[in-house]
């Protein structure tokens, strides 16, 4: 099922003056269908799989997707207007071929020919797919909705500059409007069924830290930590039955040079976890810092620091706030704190499944975008100090209708370890 | 270390009239560099990480990386030529503060302040990164090589066409030319490390087909084959010390809907697993077919046509030879064997460390691509049945001075199971 909201959609589209959204990205295809792309995006160019969100809310979305198994996705989305290109991958249906006195290859080939009209010339398949062949496609989908000659948004913060030369001499009647800000602006409000993704998946993390505290000891390592955290989100996926679990990444780190890759525990050393699962492709994203024994005065005060700036950011997370706000508030908390040089470029981000595991709007110095229920964020005040370590706290969170839900269940001081 | 061979590019840039390159793909980078990416390319939008490889194979390869850890990738690559961008992300080095009478708010500061050049008004970061920040930096770079107003390839099958109208808009003087082409014909032909990696991921793609067909039994699933042969890659990986593996990726199926998904093991059932390994990045490809118990006289006798199809395109593989003959030789073993409706659009593909297991060139019909030695391909007959099953072989291998080298050591029968 699509995650789209549809009446936004037409209200985003019809404030720039365009007649419909073309989605290229295999991410945003599958946001806007509820189907895979399928085996052509495994090379991310576009044209292998392609959506249409026309603007009027009430106009069937289209969909030009590979043909391999374009009736499985048929009957799994019957809402959505399916068009088809060849792919390089051959498939044939015997069922119901009369068997009667054929042998094996003329059986088969009998197929073939059923499923070529009858002829026995078979043309042949393209080497991968066609760009250029599946953008007709898309064309004679637009001429049927009356949008052979529309002003039409596009997903060219993905679309390969090569791609969007093949589109533009397949369909030159077209104006092409890059529509990304449109894309993200939908993105960022999750459907229910994109949270449950993302509420899955912070709860999968939030096990895995409690397998991780539990294994440090003296001489552990970052892939020790790897291996302890992941082992965790796998107990865990598999003890609820989670099938939805696609991936898992993590930057670990363990002593006081935080971006070597290195280092083992010994006393007093500070240990990073930022940690994501991955469920039906929606990330989590979650992190905090530990110390094995007794802390350094540097870590603990600057970790001190770091908390109070994190609960007074927080604090002000709600519906009607904008991001930059958000920004201000735990920069300020820093610099009262007496740390005037810290300064990160953002303090958090939106979370979900599309490229990366921070997605737009940022909690940034300059975003006038305003919080809105519905967006799915991690909220972060990470520090890296060589010498010191790296310290973190961020938790993944919803905007409410009145303020917000923290999906992780961690303490956030600096627990010690060991 | 750069996995790019100068010379090769020399000519292959010299013969398009073109100075330089640049490569703004993370896989390209890395290729060209030998070194990460690094955070800013979590987006794959172009300018987080951009290599520029010069006509000219004595002068050096420019990087401009994110300046977090550029540290780091300068002691690890000396003969690479480092320029930075500023990212989100505050880093700080407290080693050689004088801590004597400060606090630690005093000393982290002291040390921000050090790095600001002493001053104490701290300029900010941005949201992410600035692309048109870094382009600047590397047309900085361009200059001092005397390269302002040159002609450069640059790889538009990957970047964004939003980022190319950024490069553009920030390096006007250059004249771009999309070199995806000479991207491809380099990445085709590996070097010896890269050629390591591919060889211990088949090994062990290998080590998981043992495992997978020592565990089938009656009501297997597909996520069943899956599971064995994770775990089998995951034994042997242990078993070799292998440090390497980043990932697997499987395409299993049990039944005679091959593209639904589903199906379990029953008498006489076809199972295929087509699956990879990742090492350091590059994939291995391989499947083959199975039958549980004794095998349905259609899926016998498309398997042998298929195994004497793969033998007569195998033994067709070497130097010299286009890849089309190897395509036509495949096509019409199968259409002797009385098959002419069966049509793919590729017999085999490139593998490495670029987008998606298949990488150009292919073995296409109308592929004038000469095999050269270290050309290292995936070789396949893959046949797709509803009603019968999917039944495939396909192994890595590589093309040597005289003939091939094949990386997988499985029997290519129809083995049978149970």
């Amino acid at each position: 099922m699509s995650d789209l909201d549809r009446s936004r959609a037409q209200r985003l589209l019809n404030e720039r003056g365009l007649d419909a959204l073309v989605l290229t990205q295999p991410e945003s295809f599958s946001y806007a269908t509820g189907l895979p792309a399928g085996v052509p995006a495994m090379w991310r160019r576009a044209g292998g799989a392609t959506a249409l969100v026309p603007a009027d809310a009430g106009a069937r979305i289209g969909a030009v997707v590979g043909e391999l198994n374009a009736d499985v996705l048929a009957r799994r989305a019957p809402e959505i207007d399916i068009r088809t290109h060849p792919l390089w991958i051959d498939l044939v249906d015997i069922s119901g071929i009369d068997t009667a006195g054929l042998d094996p290859a003329a059986l088969v080939t009998e197929a073939y020919r059923r499923e070529n009209g009858g002829e026995a010339v078979f043309p042949p398949r393209p080497t991968t797919f066609s760009a250029s062949g599946a953008f007709a496609v898309l064309g004679e989908l637009l001429r049927e909705r009356g949008l052979a000659r529309a002003r039409i948004g596009i997903d060219l913060e993905f679309m390969p500059a090569a791609d969007f030369a093949t589109l533009r001499r397949a369909l030159p009647d077209i104006d092409w409007v890059d529509a990304s800000e449109v894309v993200r602006r939908l993105r960022a409000i999750k459907s229910a069924r994109e949270l449950d993704c993302v509420r899955r998946a912070c709860a999968l993390a939030d096990a895995g830290f409690h397998a991780l505290t539990a294994g440090i000891r003296l001489g552990s390592t970052p892939q020790d930590m790897t291996r302890l955290w992941r082992g965790g989100v796998a107990v865990a996926a598999s003890a609820r039955g989670e099938a939805g679990l696609t991936g898992m990444w993590d930057y670990m780190s363990v002593g006081s040079d935080p971006w070597s890759g290195g280092g083992s525990v010994v006393p007093g050393a500070v240990l990073k976890a930022d940690v994501g699962c991955i469920v039906e492709g929606y990330n989590s994203d979650t992190a905090r810092s530990y110390v094995f024994g007794e802390p350094d005065p540097i870590a603990r005060d600057v970790h001190a620091a770091l908390e109070d700036a994190f609960e007074a950011g927080l604090a002000a997370i709600r519906p009607g706030v904008a991001m930059r706000e958000v920004f201000e508030v735990t920069a300020g908390a820093m610099r009262a704190a007496g740390y005037p040089g810290y300064r990160r470029g953002h303090y958090g981000h939106s979370i979900g499944a599309s490229v990366g595991s921070e997605e737009w709007p940022f909690f940034a110095a300059d975003s006038d975008v305003i919080l809105e229920p519905g967006m799915t964020l991690a909220f972060e005040t990470p520090f890296y100090g060589k010498g010191i370590g790296a310290l973190t706290i961020e938790d993944s969170l919803l905007v409410t209708d009145t303020g917000i839900e923290v999906f992780n269940a961690l303490p956030r001081g600096l627990v010690r370890l060991g």
